[in-house]
């Protein structure tokens, strides 16, 4: 049975702040744990990552180089079929096309007073991409991260990905080799990612860390963040479907049941102004989950995280939408063109019947790394830019100096900074063009 | 006296790394104070900071509007002098000049396989700015802040300044009524950041918190990042200087004090290739230092973290400067266009003789909020698109979608996700073009 919130009745703003506000995922503090094993491979280096690669991976990696015998990325790579290779290939170029075009360009101009203003993109030296294991252990996830930062221009990338027992996916190992991964180091959790921001052994710190992980992983980041660089804290993956009559109710239930196998802590929710709509979804989704091989999951997220919302109208919708910000959202309604420009936040939006979110989350090109837990009222999903920095550049001439330096003096006087105030009152008393 | 650092020598990237570990700054643990100060906001709300603001800020707090009686924006703007408002003035319309060329553009193409691709950006909803008390409360880092949020599009801009024993600078009102800020709370520390995260009294969430605070406010930041959006960690200030025989000593003494008057944990360092150049300059500083009414903070900066580098040739100088990745490079040398496509990683990059750093801390119209900390290497000064998302848009017809059909059931397969391949075969199986 699904949940149904009612967006005609007087108390549903509350109702869905209630809904949105209910926990999904992990909550155990993990806080300590993980500062303990950041503090420890900060300390220990090489030999701590040994440790708990072997204690949590039963993998005995060498100290120094970080690696195992029993895993061979190339050798791993070797060992994917080939209709799969030629899948991620194809993944590969497109995400490479897509991401070309979010390529920003350098800016330098003079303005009125003769300023020469400006930026100037470069990209990272070095990132770390943590690809997790088990279950979430994506070929497609290490295209999205690596290959945006290949085209980047990062000249090192460093894939951690765990191989518990010697276990890697041969998909995965194929996806590193594809998108250019440089180095690559069998270690997961706290500890890998204590090693790419202190170093550790052979393996010497990156500049970012990118990529999804467990709650561990989620909190290393966060405790590192400031002396690395990381991407947005990735929780729990979501599909929102905005659906009317034209929409086919098998089709939605799929999409929806294509974010509840993710995980227990995913959510699937339906908004429709047709309350047949939303029935007929509801018996589809029914239908459905008995007959995945993931049942459980999908049927723990769906019955917990999941919802039918109806609306009164689809401008309603769109402030629903708006309201969740969520990961993703399809436009499966009759004319989505209209609904588009009252959408504000959102990670990806998918228009139309023919548009699966599943389309994007491997080949249109588009980045699946999207904001997540209603990140996207803030954040945008991984792009090119996320691999580059934009450094300011500025230049005055005698002239344009002389035309700021009030304006400095005043303000400096103001908040009290001297030094501020004699960087620019001694170039306006000895003069000269030279510096001199 | 100033350290010297020499290039020269074989041991010198040992001895730069060593300088560049030393700590800066507080390094005292406030983790656990700013989880207890969050946890009782978000369970107490506006009665918890008005109790945090009588305790700390010595200021009686209604608890419900979060406003004192003896805190008025508008009568403390009303008391900043003429000359000072026109120096605001001036500083802000060139900050809105330069940001709005930052503007990011739409973008929808259609590719080869007919998948219509592209991203929208669209402003953030609501965005709180930290505005520190004491020392570091300036009305040039209001405009820094607010000014792009607004032109950005923000709607709701909230500011957050405490005001000890009713006190708020003047310029600090002003530069805020200036930028748009449209609603005010005289509190500061982990409690605002907590308020404006979790809401408190008549102040309700905000989506993202920007601008500089003390440790405290540094923590808080990083424990709520995810649950909103916020800026860069601020660690204490820096300059880096290359200057070679053109350059006036003088000039770049006064520019290495202007950072070190900021703090007693601030860092100015200078590179030359000629010893005689930071000679004159090591007096220089000891001279200017003597008239200086931030002597203090300005001497115990220099001596414990300022630093003078000698260097083998320019060469080398751009080599040190993106290992060192600072905030703010002044490349005071005969021609900077030479030596500027080396730079890689910088904060801001100011050019010439005539372009010291105060220019662009007030000014020139570039933002003065900067990655410290070597956090260069990863991030860039905030920005017009820091205040905005990119909201990924994608559509496939049913030609598009049988295109990519294929490559997508392969993945969903190889990653065990029956239900993505549901989605895609079930629009595969039964056909038809207008979803059912």
């Amino acid at each position: 049975m699904a949940r149904w919130l009612d967006g005609t009745k007087g108390n549903f703003a509350d109702e869905l702040a209630a809904f949105l506000a209910e926990p999904r995922g992990e909550v155990e503090d993990v806080a300590q744990t993980v500062t303990d094993v950041l503090a420890d491979v900060r300390a220990k280096g090489g030999e701590a990552v040994a440790r708990y690669t072997a204690k949590f991976d039963r993998l005995t990696l060498d100290p120094v180089t970080l690696q195992s015998d029993n895993v061979d990325l190339h050798a791993l790579a070797a060992g994917c079929p080939a209709d799969l290779r030629e899948a991620i290939d194809y993944a590969a170029e497109r995400i490479t096309a897509y991401h070309e075009r979010q390529r920003p360009s350098d800016n330098f101009f003079k303005d009125a007073e003769g300023i020469e203003l400006g930026w100037r993109w470069t990209p990272l030296d070095s990132v770390g991409v943590y690809v997790p294991g088990g279950l979430a252990s994506y070929p497609s996830s290490v295209l999205m991260n690596a290959v945006p930062a290949k085209l980047a221009g990062v000249k090192r990338i460093v894939m951690t990905a765990p191989a518990p027992g010697g276990q890697l996916s041969n998909a995965v190992a194929y996806a590193a080799l594809k998108a250019g991964v440089d180095e690559y180091y069998p270690i997961g959790g706290a500890q890998a990612v204590a090693a790419l921001t202190f170093g550790a052994g052979h393996l010497t710190p990156v500049d970012k860390i990118v990529g999804p992980g467990n709650a561990y992983v989620a909190e290393a980041k966060r405790q590192v963040f400031g002396r690395v660089g990381i991407d947005t804290i990735a929780g729990p993956s979501e599909i929102l479907v905005i659906a009317d009559e034209s929409a086919n109710p098998d089709w939605i239930a799929a999409d929806l049941l294509s974010q509840c196998e993710h995980d227990t802590s995913s959510q699937s929710i339906l908004i429709t102004v047709e309350k047949p709509v939303g029935k007929s979804v509801e018996e589809a989704v029914e239908k459905q989950l008995k007959s995945l091989s993931t049942e459980v999951r999908a049927r723990t997220s769906w019955e917990t995280h999941g919802a039918i919302i109806l609306a009164k109208d689809l401008d309603q919708a769109a402030d629903i939408a708006n309201e969740i910000a969520a990961e993703h959202l399809e436009l499966a309604i009759d004319d989505p063109d209209i609904l588009l420009p009252q959408i504000r936040h959102a990670g990806a939006v998918f228009l139309g019947h023919h548009t699966p979110e599943a389309l994007g989350d491997y080949v249109t090109g588009s980045n699946h790394v999207l904001p997540t837990s209603r990140a996207a009222r803030f954040s945008s999903g991984l792009g090119l830019t996320d691999f580059m920095k934009r450094m300011s550049v500025q230049r005055a001439g005698p002239d344009g100096f002389a035309a700021l330096a009030p304006s400095v003096l005043r303000l400096a006087e103001a908040e009290g900074l001297p030094a501020h105030a004699r960087s620019v009152s001694i170039r306006t008393n000895s003069g000269g063009s030279d510096g001199r």
